[in-house]
């Protein structure tokens, strides 16, 4: 992509801006590795200690006899033999250690969190590779390409979808790690724009626009272990709850190798020269291409800020006020509405749903548009509290205080949780949907009912949560959190029942089977239901005309 | 598609839900006919005296001997004989009359307006469907996959770039047009959601719309003789300068017929679950299927409008006030600005530039906004005088008066212009782009460059204007029109030469060879040098998949 006249070329360590290797381990720090089984980095995982105190907990409250399982070693991995070895061509960027196999041998769904911490690392890739330019990217996909070998493209692995685990049946398998293409090559401060290597991921992205006053802004919740290119190969939705929220909206233009060559976009900001190429690869979770960079719509760092909270007596009458301002087009950042279950996190009364409204700019204040916002909400019954609506020009940000903030809180401690919990019998987990607001409270209802019934009879009972993380002018984006105790050995059973009730109930009442988590393996048997016929049709023939050999990522959203 | 709990099922006379035949010349009006030649109804061609009189004032001004070409008259067409004749069970609802066929033989390119004032109807259809319902459309479809016959879905004929033209090499041609499917079958007014048949006009769409406070508010300037399944077939841009300009972001979900049977998305109002279908059909101008039916995302009726005129020293400085508006999102509806050679409609000096602000609103006050739009226009230069700010709460529309109002009437007027002038000689066209702000400048001035050249080389001379008609955070959309005195005989040889060296330049410059206006046949050559290799041949393979016998629009978009 040629790089414009208004565009700053960035580079480290002498400022070139190709993409080739160079020192792992920037500002200084020392080189982080990722935990085998927690979210998180190693130095961050819970000691045997605090697991131990954790599991003693719970065996109280429960009243039964729970022990956390050890945490796996990586001196200790017990890994089958790799069926195919690394080409010399490739040794210098991979590596088929047993520590490298087992650290990408799961995504973060909730049976490979379990097989994890458990240390089972029966199906890891036989290899790993870590390119760090185009030319060995290249080198990798040939050599699977020739062998017909898998290939499955690694973000971050915080798939929760099974979109990074080898398959089973594959002869053998190599995981294209691309953690070493993590640069912002370019940056076009005149159209907002940059051009940024997919394997960086959200913080070291951000790390690299700040000091120009600028942020992509795109904070899922796997923010710290997920990719720019996993964002868009999963059409991931993030921080901007109204407007445009998934990143599909943020592609300027993207660069793809496929087994038969590059694919490249233009860098337009519109078009309408016949469908829309980047859309037909964004959410192709790895089975057209390997994305390697994008031009991407970026920000300025924002300044103003106006938020809000707004307690409603109901569920119901809040999904009245959050589709009330979404229609009104007021186009909040923040429009996310918790159920009275999940407000319990943030200090309300466990009947009462609260709405949290916030604005946004880098340059204009916000005052009318959060006025605006709470007119509305008042007038679907919600009450606002004066002290709660919070209006900064830049001194101070909003929304870290009260409700939203406690909020806020949990929201960024849940990594903690998970993993203090590791392997103690806890089945929980989330499920997403979209649904227009016709259909919305049946929906709710259906998901509500049958979970219920599935928590009761699988697991004697548990907890079920929503709030929407997103919010169209046709409809919701529910989030649903489920909990139970499970029988020990028996979790992985378990969770499979409740996630089978939970996607059944989604797709009966009209929903899709995923807003912003991606279909991978796990939500294949729903989403080929949701699909039109017709377009796998045409997707599984685009496939086989750039992927011939089926190598990438087999068994992800479509069969051959 | 299956009407949710909240959704009014529409009809007429008798209220059922189905889409099946009914009487023509709705609210008891006269049925009116298309002219063969002019834009416009037959009743609205200009006369043959206004036509003559148009001739000697050109003559005059130009100083040479021009006369009116005979407009074409139904009753004296020399059509060539029908290769292939009407099934039986197509014969309640297609036709081969002399008439039919010359009526939709024809786009409105320029080159195709012109053979048809000149009576050249050399190569219709040689049937035309106008099925009534979906049974009859698969009909349609299922005769010319039998016999191999080309197929070309038919809106309202506005193509300005070929996409209706039936191919010169196909051994028989049928025109499917849909204009009996125009109805509006389900409101979803929870939702903000319309099921509607792809073949209704623009007009007769909001008139369905109206009753109900509702409107899709898209209003390409073919507002009145395009369609709903053609804009989405085509991207087509509509009334938002900003956010939301393509209808692409307003389609929920679509029904299409593929030579392989049917493709329907379900209703969502945003999903992730692997690239959307929906995107993968918008934008591919018959070539995978025909549009029948969409749900459409719907607005309820602007009544808070706020509007202000700005005046720039220079069409430089005024896309910088362009520029830092659209990149503060405050998102107006209208954003417009016209070069001093397009300000000179509205009323300026030929030497300053005019930025057109306009936001509107259902129901929120649009004071700030526009206070904030103005300050930043000012800040860039930009002069207003404030009584060109108009704010008005719903009593009275904003933007019909001053400079505005002058540009609006022009804009609109366009059709009558081209029907007075059309066979007198004269080569008009304009050609359209987007290109990231960085790039604009040089782009700007390579379209100017060449085609100053050109124009000078093909006919001595001409004029060329600019307006930016879409703005987005990373690029304007610059919408360029052109016209010279052609040499009698010669426009078409002349306008292809014009054409060629503005498409030219604006790839050259790193523009898209289309906006909105589409590919068709006329684009072919500059889109197979921008779209990415690998992306045709995933859209060949897709294609192939769907429609194996290659018989929708072939020639458009790309080759077998």
């Amino acid at each position: 992509m040629a790089a414009g006249s208004c565009v700053t070329v960035l580079g480290y360590a002498g400022g070139c801006g190709s993409a080739g290797p160079r020192p792992r381990g920037r500002n200084g720090m020392t080189q982080r590795r990722r935990s085998l089984w927690a979210w998180g980095w190693e130095e961050d995982e819970p000691s045997d200690a605090q697991r131990a105190e954790r599991a003693s907990e719970l065996s109280r409250r429960w009243e039964i006899e729970l022990e956390a399982p050890p945490a796996p070693r990586a001196e200790e991995l017990e890994l089958p033999a790799p069926r195919i070895g690394v080409p010399g061509d490739c040794a210098e960027f991979a590596s088929d250690s047993p520590r490298e196999r087992a650290a990408h041998a799961y995504g973060f769904s909730f049976p490979e969190r379990l097989r994890a911490v458990r240390g089972d690392f029966s199906n890891p890739p036989d290899w790993v590779a870590h390119p760090r330019d185009e030319d060995e990217l290249e080198r990798v996909l040939s050599f699977c390409d020739a062998r017909g070998c898998a290939v499955i493209p690694y973000g971050g692995g915080s798939s929760v979808v099974g979109g990074v685990t080898p398959p089973e049946e594959a002869p053998a398998v190599v995981t294209l790690a691309l953690d070493r293409l993590d640069r912002v090559l370019e940056l076009d401060d005149v159209s907002r724009a940059a051009r940024i290597q997919a394997g960086v991921l959200g913080p070291a992205l951000e790390d690299q626009l700040r000091p120009q006053g600028l942020t992509l802004r795109h904070f899922p919740q796997s923010y710290e272990f997920s990719t720019l290119g996993g964002w868009i190969a999963t059409r991931s939705g993030g921080h901007y709850a109204t407007n445009h929220t998934h990143i599909d909206d943020f592609v300027e233009s993207l660069r793809m190798l496929t087994p038969r060559g590059w694919w490249e976009s233009r860098r337009l900001p519109g078009s309408g020269a016949g469908p829309s190429p980047d859309r037909w690869a964004i959410g192709s979770e790895g089975i057209l291409g390997v994305i390697s960079e994008a031009w991407m719509r970026i920000q300025a760092r924002p300044r103003y800020r106006a938020t809000a909270e707004v307690r409603f007596g109901s569920w119901e009458d809040g999904a009245q006020g959050a589709r009330r301002i979404v229609q009104a087009k007021l186009w909040p950042a923040n429009l996310r509405l918790l159920d009275p279950q999940e407000a319990l996190n943030a200090g309300l009364d466990g009947q009462s749903a609260l709405l949290i409204v916030g604005f946004e700019s880098a340059e204009l204040a916000q005052d009318q548009a959060i006025r605006q916002a709470v007119a509305l909400a008042r007038e679907c019954g919600g009450l606002v509290d004066e002290e709660t609506v919070r209006i900064s020009d830049g001194s101070a940000p909003t929304g870290r205080e009260g409700s939203a903030g406690a909020w806020r809180r949990a929201f960024i401690g849940v990594g903690e949780a998970l993993n203090l919990n590791a392997g103690l019998g806890l089945v929980a987990d989330t499920f997403e949907t979209a649904i227009t607001w016709d259909r919305w409270p049946a929906l709710d209802a259906e998901v509500r009912e049958a979970m219920r019934a599935a928590l009761d009879e699988v697991c004697g009972g548990g907890t079920l949560s929503c709030r929407f993380t997103h919010v169209y002018p046709d409809g919701p984006a529910p989030y649903y959190s489920f909990a139970a105790r499970g029988r020990p050995g028996g979790e992985i059973e378990q969770w499979d029942a409740l996630k089978r009730a939970a996607s059944d109930a989604v797709l009966r009442a009209g929903g899709t089977i995923t807003h912003h988590h991606a279909v991978g393996r796990l939500h294949r048997p729903h989403y080929d239901l949701q699909r039109p016929e017709r377009f796998a049709d045409a997707l599984r023939a685009a496939k086989r005309s750039l992927d011939p050999q089926g190598i990438l990522n087999p068994g992800v959203l479509i069969d051959p």
